[in-house]
């Protein structure tokens, strides 16, 4: 397996995002194109104008709680209620959300309701695109016809996860590629049936993809996975997750 | 950067782990090698057999919650002792159990205490090695010496992570080269200092040689890194965690 960067020029509202990543690299029949979530809803000028917000006073006492201005925390209340989700807990560095988007099985368990103020100009914030299905899948379609091969996207935002430093990712959306692997009916090495059944094809890859991203000022906000001997097909959709109540991490903290 | 799988015939116990990677690969130098703690345990023969362990009624009541036999469920509570750990949670699938080895800065959540039954004989289980860290540091001397090359060593575990379905995978231990990359100074596009100041190297590379390995039939205990462009050194030790009271996920579920 082949995990490419894919830079671009600083990216901006209004950019032609199919067209700068086929402008750096040429893709192969096959290829799986992750991109961060950031980098479409850049260039869909989704960008928070923090100076327009006024913030109530949960903003304020959230902001006295997890760092960060008012007006931001106030902004990170707003995407929760968009995202039908809620405040589950918080730290000195950030409050965590838990997201309910429309369609989506299962819940998403993000900082700040996945908004950031990196890499975006002073006094914004940025968070998914409003739509990341079908960003993903007018993505897909722009790249496909403009390079004549069949190609999947994975849409990726950077995470963390509990009890470990540090910025991993995950899967938002898989277009062309099925998200989840079932091993039902696969055997070990010694032919008993697997007691983990499932494979997180699409958060692994995104992961993989990020090792080489990274969040700073490298200007990679894509990368491809070549050569992972995945068959691509039309799923697109949301990456399931688990019902809150069926999973494993449920009662603990 | 370029990930390949590293096959290798089933493993047993007295098997020489550094010579069968040898035997099926040329390393090149800078290569990281992810091997996953279950193949170094296997040739430890730290396998555990099921059949000589009592069942408390402890584990009798987690078998009736969790699944899998009385015996394998005293097997869990038994290694969650040894690793200086507590149950904290359960689904019908696993216990959850938050482990704290000597020597490990914060702890590790993990499903029941490392233990698995794939990939061992019918009546067995498997764990983490006994000791993961001198075992990475024997395998990476090993490695270096066969090859000549300077090399690093991941010794990672297949894991999950709150409300997301399947396996994706975590380091437990690595060795030549900084499992956390500080971001601290770094500035984002626009020149911001950037606000999540680690970057989880080793769980990223753990998760993206995870993708090519596989949980199954497929015999790659590990895979190789290449062209990752990190800077080896002399670092050797368990990943650092969080202490639970700085988790951004306390209080949460």
């Amino acid at each position: 397996m082949l995990i490419l960067p894919l830079t671009t020029p600083i990216l901006k509202d209004g950019d032609d995002l199919a067209a700068l990543l086929a402008a750096h690299e040429k893709f192969l029949e096959g290829d799986i194109i992750v991109i961060s979530s950031k980098a479409i809803a850049t260039v869909q000028g989704a960008r928070i104008d923090l100076q327009k917000i006024q913030p109530s006073p949960e903003a304020q006492e959230w902001a006295r709680r997890s760092g960060r201005s008012p007006t931001f925390r106030q902004a990170v209340l707003d995407e929760t209620k968009r995202l039908k989700g809620r405040v589950v807990g918080g730290s000195e560095l950030a409050m965590l959300t838990e997201v309910s988007p429309e369609g989506l099985k299962g819940t998403l368990l993000v900082p700040n309701a996945g908004l950031d103020q990196s890499n975006v100009p002073d006094g914004f914030a940025i968070g998914w695109p409003l739509d990341p299905i079908a960003s993903a899948t007018l993505l897909r379609t722009r790249l496909q016809e403009s390079t004549g091969k069949r190609l999947a996207v994975i849409v990726s935002d950077s995470c963390c996860r509990p009890r470990r430093w540090g910025v991993t990712a995950f899967a938002l959306v898989a277009c062309g590629l099925q998200p989840l692997t079932s091993q039902i009916g696969r055997k070990d090495l010694f032919g008993r049936p697997l007691t983990m059944t499932v494979e997180a094809v699409a958060d692994q890859l995104a992961t993989a993809a990020n090792a080489v991203m990274g969040n700073a000022d490298q200007s990679i906000p894509a990368a491809i996975i070549r050569e992972y001997g995945v068959a691509l097909n039309d799923f697109c959709d949301w990456v399931p997750g688990i019902e809150p109540e069926d999973d494993l991490f449920k009662g603990a903290f």
